[in-house]
């Protein structure tokens, strides 16, 4: 048999499996691809495929066959039972030092599962976030590979090569062990809800309080995506907002936005109808103060906001990364979101040069770059959010992003009178602060005060809520 | 073999299992206590149960066989394996008819499951929240049954007698199907930290914006404890700012509130107090408006938050009530709730009366009572939010629910700039407002627009986030 000439498998051609094969192609790496119904793949190789270098498989161990070692294939199939099936598919076929990659949306417990799984047999596994869509994947997406830290050198030339690219810098880097792959890329879809949270608030800002028309929005944020704001999101929002129907009208304003997030206030778009009918907000007031500073206000709430989010994030993976014992690569993460998906923006390279200056750093906000914007944004970020509650407009991840600033930069939190409530009611007790110690209130200990004088010494661990 | 002349039985002699059965004793009925440990029956009966009419059993035969027709045996043990193992226990020895009933912290889904268990076996299950701590349950809990319809007329007369009452009320009447019961006391939980953290904001206004002395902030609730917010928890925490240490300063200053809710915010004390330090707020500025207005204003701004926090609670049941078939009984809830659990409030009693007028209303700001008491406390929860911003004092709670009331009473949210954006990177469709349709945007059709004018016809349901 002739020797293989394989770089990489696929298995699973729908759009995005046939866009990554066709983008590793592109850079020059020879690619096998597999399906389960093999007519897709006489297909893609007689249609998208013509005239590359792809090759077909018609069956796993053919796929197998024609790969150099060590191996490396990606899956892309839907996630759960079908990565377990493929997974138990190609394991009699592999040798010692293989790699299995599963680039589908997978929970990141079972990437934690199957990569022990497979080192217990001497194979490796990466699961890997792809994001930015069909057209990230054909032309550069961003890739988040975790799992066996031994197969990244493997890898690493076609991943590489094949995400998307800011400055000359691949947006694909090593994350971490086991499931920190699919978990970053499940914290970056919940930031990524938040960037467009935030926008959508602001944009009501501008509509409803000082009702503006989709044009002049339009012109504000054009405007925006020049300076700290500069992002895809915000870009494609510009452009939204000038997108004109047929009658000349926003085409914007025509649509129902309801079934964005099932189950969320949006969603009770009837409900929310017929209330509208029977509450009354504050009276209308028209804004009587500076509009150009106000806008200006309203961007550096927008930019707040957003540090806050992501410095939310970036703790979430922190505090994961220390209950898992992974070493996550928090510069590289912030790059890797750089370019080829949807939160892409100038943003995320100031994050990744925090984290190049001191990976350690508790937050984002104890670096100097972020720490100064923060606190530069804190005027008019206050000034915003306080008119936007006596308009009356809500600012749910506004107001949220303002309550965790404001607690995180406080070292005393009234959860001291929650604490009181708590050993009142059912003996829970509490710890005395350093410095207000006394015979009563001793260091260290768990005490419990009897706040009525009557009542005996009940025990919190059988007390039932 | 004696006729059998217990009433009914219990399992699970911790300190909750003990009172409760001393309740149900002096309400006049005969109680058979059992325990997997027997010693702890002897116990029991030698002391804190000596003189009553209370008996022992020293097995699951001698239990049952203690028992009238048709058997009422509560289990009050941990949540979890140890429920199902006594079940299968008693199984063998019951008759069709006879009642199982878990007043421990279960699980929902788990009451869900054994209801549907026990019934395919002809017995009836109850799963009962039972809330009040060791007090409630020997003086008079809050106990929120549900589970098998058919079990409620054999158990109301226990139930009701052994539960609190208020104004001749007692706080226990039948909840709802299957795992009702379990599911409105994990609600009623929820509601309760809601409570908490409400009260805990309005004291760090008072503390930190005000400036006053817990002396003064304990007349302040004391005060509010006559009026809309007369309830269990704003009395303890009064008590609790007037509880002096022994050198005559206020307790509660001395705690450390830090372990309340693990991961959370106040969880993180090192890096918060670390965070103090490079973090400034804004300029601290002397409040120079009219206090007694700003205290009114407060109390205020608490009753609309705790309405809306009440508002959404019991909306979250309507939402399950309809998903998993359960007829929820909505007053007797409040009615429930009104008395022998920490949050027992007149408020409680409204609600009551809200839904006893009108079961079907859409949510509590549907009803005359709370919507006119919302519509007062309009201005003043404003200002307050507002000015809790400009002053840097977090009030995640009271901005979080004000965001809650803004979203619903407009009938428009900007979530059309959401769609619109997913519709843009994802082509995930949009549909058209009534009355906005035309050629292109036709009604109840799924649209795409090609927002670009370049790309193709993506499909959402192939694009990964």
């Amino acid at each position: 048999m002739a020797q293989p000439t394989g770089d990489i498998g696929l298995i699973g051609l729908a759009v995005m499996g046939q866009n990554l094969i066709l983008n590793m192609n592109d850079k020059g790496f020879n690619v096998v691809a597999y399906n389960r119904t093999t007519s897709k793949v006489d297909h893609f190789l007689a249609n998208e495929a013509k005239g590359t270098n792809i090759q077909g498989a018609h069956s796993i161990e053919e796929l197998v066959a024609k790969l150099k070692k060590p191996r490396k294939i990606i899956l892309l199939v839907k996630a759960g039972s079908a990565v377990d099936s493929f997974i138990q598919q190609l394991e009699p076929h592999l040798d010692q030092g293989d790699i299995i990659i599963d680039g589908g949306n997978s929970h990141y417990p079972d990437s934690i599962r199957r990569t022990q799984e497979l080192e217990a047999k001497g194979l490796l596994f990466v699961g890997s976030g792809v994001s930015g869509g069909e057209e990230g994947a054909r032309y550069g997406p961003s890739l988040m590979p975790g799992g066996s830290p031994a197969a990244w050198p493997h890898i690493k030339e076609i991943f590489q090569a094949t995400a998307a690219h800011v400055n000359g810098e691949p947006c694909c880097d090593w994350v971490g062990e086991t499931g920190a792959g699919h978990y970053v890329k499940m914290v970056h879809n919940g930031i990524e809800y938040g960037d467009m949270q935030l926008i959508a608030e602001a944009y009501d800002i501008l509509k409803r309080g000082l009702g503006l028309h989709e044009d002049e929005i339009a012109e504000i944020f054009t405007k925006w995506n020049t300076g700290v704001l500069d992002s895809f999101l915000i870009e494609i929002t510009a452009n939204i907002l000038k997108f004109k129907d047929d009658d000349g009208e926003p085409l914007v304003v025509t649509l129902i936005g309801e079934a964005v997030f099932a189950r969320c206030l949006s969603a009770l778009k009837e409900e929310r109808t017929r209330a509208s009918k029977i509450i009354a907000g504050p009276e209308k007031e028209q804004f009587k103060g500076d509009r150009k500073q106000f806008i200006d206000d309203l961007e550096q709430a927008l930019y707040a906001s957003k540090i806050i989010s992501y410095t939310q994030g970036f703790m979430l993976m922190r505090q994961t990364a220390q209950e898992l014992g992974w070493n996550l690569n928090y510069a590289g993460i912030a790059q890797m979101w750089r370019g080829g998906c949807i939160i892409k923006s100038v943003f995320l390279g100031d994050i990744t040069s925090a984290y190049q200056k001191n990976i350690k750093i508790e937050s984002l906000l104890f670096d100097d770059f972020f720490n100064k914007a923060v606190h530069k944004a804190q005027p008019g970020w206050r000034r915003i959010v306080a008119q936007a509650v006596l308009w009356g407009i809500p600012t749910p991840a506004f107001s949220t992003a303002l309550a965790f600033f404001d607690g995180y930069r406080s070292e005393i939190v009234p959860a001291n009178i929650l604490q009181a409530q708590r050993d009142y009611f059912g003996a829970h007790t509490f710890r005395v602060l350093p410095g207000k110690e006394n015979e009563r209130l001793k260091p260290g200990e768990d005490i419990h005060i009897n706040w009525t004088g009557r009542g005996g010494n009940v025990s919190a661990s059988t007390y039932l809520a």
